[in-house]
């Protein structure tokens, strides 16, 4: 009976819990794309084959419960990101494609907003460009999510009660922010916002200043490639360092890139955003342990590629060569279509020995593609080229060749470049986070948000 | 603060709930296979497409977690059926293949042997052969799942305190309990067992008589294909009343099935068994509101198929078709391949219309596979059949056929006539559900079930 008397204490416990007020900050992790076969992917990429159990992650310390993640019905039951993060935003299901609209295209308040009217301050780190679908669901109202630039400009124009909609926004973007027909990071300047444009900038921001903190000109670097490959872990911490004030704040992380591993059934570049999100849940543990006015709520939107732990009839999987692996494989593409591949080139861009077999694919795609450049190329020189079809990239063809191998090597599955309609996994710490047990759908979790904030 | 108090009020109200005994009744479900995929897509299977919002399925009223699924570290990460259902029924992970047993091959006991020696009477309900991978684990202990003879031998052979370790087992099976070599259902009635052989039986068992159930020769039909499309639900009903008594009972109950749908990549028959699966969960939700001393706990071993929601890219998943269908792919490719397929005959087995290119493409699919079976048999005839493969049954390529016509209308993906790794959801309710709450491993499970039913 043991397990009994616990989980009595545990329920007595949260009741006390319930019985304080509502948390005063409020952090909301999106991690794009992240469906249940990431988490528990997550789990044997980190587990050390060495030792006789496998090693918990964060993520199995929180989970509480399930979402679903289907669109309005004019979008069918697979939802893409703007039409997600609209649902987490705001509690209501839109069409694929819409930013903070609903299906007619009518604005709606997000929780960030709605925060912010409340004397919050609030705050959005990413790892794509800022004003992608996620963010911007938060932060903009758009019939489109491609209208980068409009929800760019929105950041600026489109205040609440004459303040910027956040105080702090981290993430990439540099084309949409520093355009020719318009300077935005000036205007930020200029209304009083701090600007940094490195990491190594994030450790020293002014205190009780905005921030808008850009890296890169569209979304940053894959963690694999990147100078810091916790790069999303660091701006949180900075970032929840600079948010702190009396009356609390509302921040939203996104993990943008577990949806772009999945989107190019890339599964070392997945695996290493999932390291940088874990990184970040463990730095928030331990801020909600110090700061237990705290809640962490994490999920996605939905699922990417159709990836499976296992595929081809084979029961296995083995992302053991995942763990060393030190670039992108569209970084070791790059590379490769650069020089000559022989053993020891691999060797040193895979950061494992390939097999004569793996080493003798690379090189076939690699002569195929270029052979096939060459045709057309020649075809064109010769006025030829009419007919024909453009040949795929040579980097292209070894970005796809390398991950074939490495999803050969682990016996990874994938059925699409696109998303599924599978219920992605809800993860919740800190004050009232027994609130989202359970199944619930993407919209409830906005909602949930909202009464927490005061709103009816 | 309407949502706090709810949770107050639920928390406090769990709290007296954990504060009476444990449950008198445990019924334990398995559903084989059974993924996060196949309870998300059968809400969407469910669905009515002709209403504004997306019908909550039985599923989602009682998600309370998810689990872990692995074998012991030899078998790696993705595990099989039988070291599955070891670990649900005994607490220990084991090797692929294991029955029971741990990886020294030494006999575990179950929750059901442990809940027949506090005196509770004990049932498994299945779809499978009684003597199958999920149920022999509850019941028996072998080195091998592929042992049949000797698990349906141990059935009547290995007592406990001198007594059949099931008052109830209903399921498939006869081709092991009517051997020649030895006739087990003969033993059984000598035994005092009550025998019955076909579904209509269920409605007519003696009180207090111990029933041996067997309507297949291996598995039971499919869903789609049986003469009660919910058969599961009819057993589990008929069990419910039969095992009831002061002392109570420990109940298995298998949907083995979906699995199957999984390995072969058959959406149609998975969504069926989904159904026959959600038509007992909701028999079981009546059941718990009549009986409050009962606990249900339901998860799965593992996924099956790989199978996700959408694929291809496209952002789409239409089960509408598969609604209708009125006969598994397995007999439409049977009657297909006795009949010239023509637009009339194939709209009588689907039950809808097949656009021209499907047809075509069915027709093309037998022509070419009766065209390789002839050649093979002309060369058998003149003794050149040597060299040549075994071409594959006509049926065999028809029932294929059949399948990726019904993934391409529904946009289903699968990547694997296997299992895959990824984590399983965990449903409960009644008496003592919470403490299913969150992540747990599957060994967890037989864990607290060990607990309730007073093992330390
Ligand atoms: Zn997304
Ligand atoms: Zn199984």
């Amino acid at each position: 009976m043991k397990r009994v008397l616990s989980t009595l204490f545990l329920c007595i416990s949260s009741v006390s819990y319930a019985k304080t007020t509502a948390p005063e900050n409020v952090i909301m992790i999106v991690a794009d794309g992240m469906g249940p076969a990431y988490t528990s992917a997550y789990r044997y990429f980190h587990d050390d084959p060495d030792t006789r159990a496998v090693e918990q992650t964060v993520f199995d310390r929180h989970l509480v419960g399930m979402s679903s993640t289907y669109p309005a019905r004019v979008s069918g039951y697979v939802t893409d990101s703007a039409a997600g993060a609209t649902a987490l935003a705001t509690g209501t299901k839109t069409y694929n494609g819409a930013i903070g609209v609903d299906v007619d295209k009518k604005p709606l308040e997000s929780v960030l907003v709605w925060a912010k009217k409340q004397g919050k301050k609030t705050g959005v780190v990413v790892t794509s460009r800022i004003n992608h679908a996620t963010p911007a669901s938060y932060l903009s109202h758009n019939e489109s999510r491609r209208n980068y630039d409009e929800i760019a400009d929105s950041y600026v124009d489109n205040k609440v009660n004459g303040q910027f909609k956040a105080d702090l926004m981290l993430g990439g973007g540099w084309k949409h922010f520093i355009r020719d027909d318009r300077h935005l990071v000036n205007e930020f300047k200029q209304a009083g916002f701090h600007y940094l444009d490195s990491y190594d900038q994030l450790s020293d921001l002014p205190k009780n200043q905005p921030v808008l903190g850009l890296f890169a000109n569209g979304g940053l670097p894959w963690a694999l490639d990147d100078s810091n490959k916790h790069r999303l872990s660091a701006m949180a911490k900075a970032a929840t360092g600079q948010l702190e004030n009396k009356n609390g704040y509302f921040m939203l992380i996104e993990a943008s890139q577990v949806d772009w591993g999945g989107h190019s059934n890339d599964i070392a570049a997945a695996m290493a955003e999932m390291d940088d999100l874990a990184k970040t849940l463990e730095f928030l543990e331990s801020y909600v342990a110090k700061n237990p006015n705290t809640l962490v709520v994490l999920t996605a939107d939905h699922s990417t590629g159709g990836f499976t732990i296992g595929a081809n009839g084979e029961y296995a999987w083995r992302p053991d060569v995942l763990h060393t692996m030190i670039m992108s494989p569209e970084t070791i593409a790059e590379k490769l279509s650069e020089k000559d591949i022989n053993k020891a080139f691999a060797k040193k861009l895979f950061n494992f020995a390939l097999t004569d077999v793996e080493l003798a694919q690379l090189q076939r795609d690699k002569a195929n593609a270029e052979a096939e450049v060459k045709s057309y190329e020649a075809a064109k020189a010769a006025g030829k080229a009419e007919d024909l079809s453009k040949p795929k990239e040579v980097v292209w063809v070894l970005a796809t060749s390398v991950k074939h191998l490495l999803d050969k090597r682990t016996n990874t599955g994938w059925t699409s470049d696109g998303h599924t309609g599978i219920d992605v996994p809800v993860y919740a710490f800190g004050q009232q986070s027994e609130l989202f047990n359970g199944l619930q759908d993407n919209t409830d979790i906005a909602k949930k948000i909202f009464t927490l904030l005061g709103k009816n």
